[in-house]
């Protein structure tokens, strides 16, 4: 890596909401933007957990039995095996941390992984 | 996790640099965060990428043969094996991220490991 990674210079390449783009690689991880609105299945990675950061805007983290808020510079783990789903009324936009390869649906029936590109 | 961690919040419970302080864990890994001023020893991780978010401020990471600044909204991937050292002329706020029991110093003999505590 010959220089940071900007993470506004980033979010501004790219306009579609729950299509996670590589920005970095982490032991194994890829370090991701996202744009989150509206709602996800809920879903749940067997095998890692999940990082969130809010860089900016709010969204919920819904678990079965409770919702979490999470503002901006406000980051939240999801224990791998917990069912969960984001949910944004408004944009927001996220920093996200999964094993390369993870679909960012996890389990879920409803909505087919993203392909996670490089930005 | 029944809250976001809000990083402002961790980072106005202390005031010593070069001291990490573990807000959260994911999948094995210590996310922390730092404050930094002045110069770190040059040091490398043998087995471990090392996660630099930099929150607040500005610092440079200085490898033997160039040097990267890092500003705020900019994250930064030292891979493992490369010596480094981060430097921070007026005070820097990071978020950073190790395995669990890594040492922040590295392989350095100028400087013990920090003792990383939770927040």
């Amino acid at each position: 890596m010959v220089k940071a990674v900007n993470l506004n210079e980033k979010l501004a390449q790219f306009s579609e909401h729950w299509s996670p783009k590589i920005v970095a690689e982490y032991n194994g991880n890829d370090v991701m933007v996202v744009k989150f609105k509206g709602e996800f299945p809920f879903h749940s990675h067997a095998e890692t957990d999940d990082f969130f950061l809010v860089l900016e805007g709010k969204m919920t983290m819904e678990y079965r039995d409770r919702t979490i808020s999470v503002g901006p510079g406000e980051l939240f783990i999801v224990p791998k095996g917990i069912e969960h789903r984001p949910v944004a009324e408004e944009e927001v936009k996220v920093l996200l941390i999964e094993p390369k390869g993870e679909p960012n649906s996890g389990d879920s029936t409803e909505r087919a992984p993203a392909v996670k590109e490089w930005i």
